[in-house]
């Protein structure tokens, strides 16, 4: 019996690559709209070259929202009457609260307070705090530094322009045999956060370079790089029906690059065949594994899984947002991330494409069990002690019978479903099963 | 956001005021039919003006059964040679075996005894007794006493009539904008019983005043006060079908006076409305409680629920009968139930008839998820760590797809019915749900 | 109220009988084929004047497989140098493997080692050893003896042919009023192995004995006596399509005469008459009983419910195969299997076949509970403090809606589905339920 075990046949996804460009990426500060989110563009335009570039001008009306102004911000701080910067976003992306308007005078140290954003149960962290529907300004800080701020005066500018512009989406199509296709999206209006953005933004482009090497790629696979909430609604208003017609599984992808844990969030509707094969990936590839439940939801399934959107999308995660302790501040920084986080992330949703590609429904071809004996197949002396062997053959054959997907065939005998999709291959070599969809 | 919560806001039930009223029916004798049985409907009619009475007479053939002769008991005692009552109904109604048949002769010691029931387990107990179907003449004692009773003779006295007469069964009906209905029923044939009887009575009255003063009220009400299982059986040979028809739930309103638990039995099927209104209730408003199987049921669930009848009706109890120490016995007193008892299901009772009066199926009118923001509904500030906020109203907006109605929808996302209720009646004046049946 | 209890009333299978069969049957040299199953047939056909013995001859095409060469063994010894024979198949059946071809020459210890089987880790059994399907010669011997041969050289001999016969199956069928059938089968080809072989051999005897002698006879009963795997085949190949119009149920009959345990191997539906039978029988009538998944199945069941086959088969066993530590050794002889255990499988699986023939799907006949009181089916007297009584009448009157057979509504109440049936069968003798199939 010559089965060929893909356990350890995973394509090499470089997660030392992806650390490198995870580095170049952090610094850049994105935001819903703005220059930071074209130079991370062109950043990702480097790595995939067919990356598609949308602009969607401010005021454009998508399902219940308007496209919000663009933000351009060259400056921002708090300086003290000595013309000391105590705060100053050059030091750090997250000192300035996003989409602030613009500002320049004299405050008390009780105006500044109320502009302040900081946490008390982490002193030494800067928070993300954002604001764009309503006009504000405001800044961030370590609550350490915070509390050091005696002076009676500080002068607060923030250099910005808050005006008509455009958002920006990335998209890449890489085409498979079947206009049916895998729907993959990540968020580029994080700055400077590691696990919650930018380990998403160097997945998705190791994932599309993964896509375009297929040598037999069956699905097409969509890789959309979204402003969060605006740019998937947007998106949605435009192509809902197309993707309702195409997409067959979807996977938000975000939070996968630290080395903590895994986490699933399933879709709305909780059983999909995206859920199915993430569920079955975990189950035999991943360790440390909590599932959540849609009601846990915080990213674009959020607007994939809505309702009179319903796409068959959930979320394979390593630490989910909102449960690890440096989430959505500055500490959530490339010392959460690591090559092998990424790389553990890598596999598993490559796993899952991979599944999706081999996907099929398989009937066994004769009836009762075959003569696995001739074929090679199956032990001729038969001295073991145990019920049956070999188990994983004859295991498929018993329940390939024309009514399971492959996901669900791997699932009712207990295999990895690439295990079985490869022990399915070595039994259809020898005319032992067909495929009936 | 302004979401009116409704924990605190449900209607004042008077406790105190049930509590009076079932001191004032605990000591009339009630059986299953006779002059006890009219006095306690006597005094529900001044609790609740409409309420009607209906005749039965003895001989009235129903489903498989027939209405036995009517019970009158003037006098009941065991008296020794000295003239001195050693038992005396007038001490405590349950000393008699109920419809025993006229006696008045002197008996051996012996043959007294064969007459006579208690509880050697309980010797402070006096057991409830009857024997509706074949006649026989019987005492109920407290053992302690039975076995002071060592004369050799004794006079044995029940001035009583079983003679052809009527079966009384009340009935309130208050109407809703609907014609479809709720059913309430309670039992009117324990005497001196307390929780397993003059509770459910007091209850009935009290939830029948509310249900009159809704101020929207859409399911009509039928308020049924049945003699056990024949008064259920006649009622039902008379109406079963219009009542197929029109319930879309029912409760029977039984054991809901002490303060120790909440006891719920489920309909037959398990999981018609009444029950998944019910269970939400008590999950997310009672504590302490525990969830039976119809295979305990009790009372007259047992006819509402029998083949052939197949309504939607379970019980919301406190201490379910059967379970408690003192059931159907002289313990289960005024002392057993208390104003605080009877006001928690009181409060569980009136919930699910609020949550059966909003029920509706939900659906959410925009693609994606709206902007809530600009509705006032949203912080527009995103300083939070947690996933998604406001969880309740968007939670909601994600399942409101036009396939679960109130109570599946609010179970979907974990909340309470009534609370549920008013976050898609605020989301409604939004325009962001609608309702779609 | 006079309901005949089952539960003492089983028809006494005689455990004893059993094992002195299973003593005659023990010491036949049994193989897929060959002389060995023609006496154990023959020995059969005392007990069971009806079986007819099928003759395939090899070479019969039989779906993927062909039916082998017969096998028959005269003789089989290692001898050395002395004209010692240290290997002996006189001594015991296992010692050679099974279908070994033909040899008769010296060997050195080394090609002689290559040729023998041992279990270091069990050093006193000998182990089961077959090939049927490609030629081999060797043999079989306990390690402890193994390790003693230490010459240098040794005479094999194995005196036997191998070349076109026949294959025996043995049948009976056994008429019931209807041609809908329960089909129970065994194995005829495993040596010497008591547990898993002989008490199955002894055990369909028995029950075709019990089945010929039931007084109302509703389903027909076909026993088969199959070589395993091929003879399964080969029958299902000439029958496959008439058995899955005419059964109902079957059970797989191997594993039944240790007293150690009760096992359960599902069929591959896992839900059908034949599970859900055997699934309350062990529930009510057995104890320690171990529930596994159609994934451990081993025997015949693999062909029975097989993909394009489909029949619902399952396995009542008592230790079931692979799992106790004699298993397919010498160690599994008479010792293991007592008239004991044979005599808990008996009355298991003919519970199980009196549970299919009193099978019927029962609707109550009136509305609303019947008065049992008046039939003399109640206490007329109401003392008891219990919820209700007589529970399983009044539960069973509940539930027989016309929606559940006999199984389902047994399963429904809480009931031993023989239990149920009488109980059911007092009811009908009243009037209060029909058979609506």
């Amino acid at each position: 019996m010559t089965t060929t075990t893909t356990h350890d046949a995973v394509e090499p996804a470089d997660g030392e690559a992806m650390y490198r460009w995870a580095q170049d990426l952090y610094p850049l500060h994105r935001s819903l709209t703005g220059p930071g989110v074209r130079a991370t563009l062109d950043y990702l335009r480097g790595l995939l070259p067919g990356l598609g570039v949308h602009e969607v001008p401010s005021g454009t009306p998508a399902f219940d929202w308007t496209v919000p102004d663009e933000w351009t911000l060259r400056d921002a701080y708090v300086e003290d009457v000595a013309g000391q910067r105590v705060i100053d976003v050059r030091r750090h992306n997250l000192h300035v609260v996003g989409y602030s308007a613009p500002v320049d005078r004299w405050v008390s140290r009780e105006e500044l307070d109320a502009h302040l954003h900081s946490l008390p149960e982490m002193p030494d962290a800067i928070p993300y705090v954002t604001s764009y529907y309503e006009r504000r300004w405001g800044f961030c800080v370590a609550h350490r530094d915070r509390v050091a701020l005696t002076a009676n005066r500080y002068r607060v500018v923030i250099d910005a322009d808050l005006a008509p512009g455009v958002m920006n989406v990335g998209e890449l199509v890489v085409p498979g045999h079947s206009a049916e296709e895998v729907l993959l999206s990540t968020n580029i209006c994080h700055p400077s956060l590691a696990n919650n953005e930018v380990s998403g933004l160097v997945m998705l482009a190791a994932l599309a370079r993964w896509s375009a090497g297929r040598s037999q790629p069956r699905y097409t696979h969509r890789f959309l790089f979204l402003p969060e909430t605006i740019g998937a609604i947007w998106y949605l208003s435009r192509h809902a029906d197309l993707l309702r017609e195409r997409v067959v599984a979807g996977y938000v992808v975000t939070c996968v690059g630290d080395d903590r844990a895994f986490s699933f969030v399933p879709s709305r509707a909780g059983d999909t065949l995206a859920d199915r094969v993430a569920r079955n990936v975990l189950r035999h590839r991943a360790t440390n594994v909590t599932h959540y439940s849609f009601l846990d939801r915080g990213s674009d399934e959020r607007q994939f899984c809505g309702p009179g959107i319903d796409l068959p999308v959930c979320s394979v995660m390593r630490s989910r947002y909102a449960t690890y302790p440096e989430y959505h501040t500055s500490l959530d920084d490339l010392s959460v991330i690591s090559p092998r986080g990424l790389q553990g992330a890598f596999d598993a949703l490559t796993a899952c494409l991979r599944a999706l590609d081999a996907d099929a429904v398989y009937r066994t071809t004769v009836r009762c069990e075959p003569q696995l004996g001739r074929r090679g197949l199956y032990a001729t002396l038969s001295d073991g002690r145990s019920a049956l062997a070999p188990r994983p053959l004859l295991d498929l054959l018993a329940y390939a019978d024309g009514t399971r997907d492959l996901v669900a065939l791997a699932d009712t005998v207990g295999m990895d479903v690439l295990d079985a999709a490869d022990h399915l291959r070595l039994l259809g070599e020898h005319g032992l099963v067909t495929q009936t969809s």
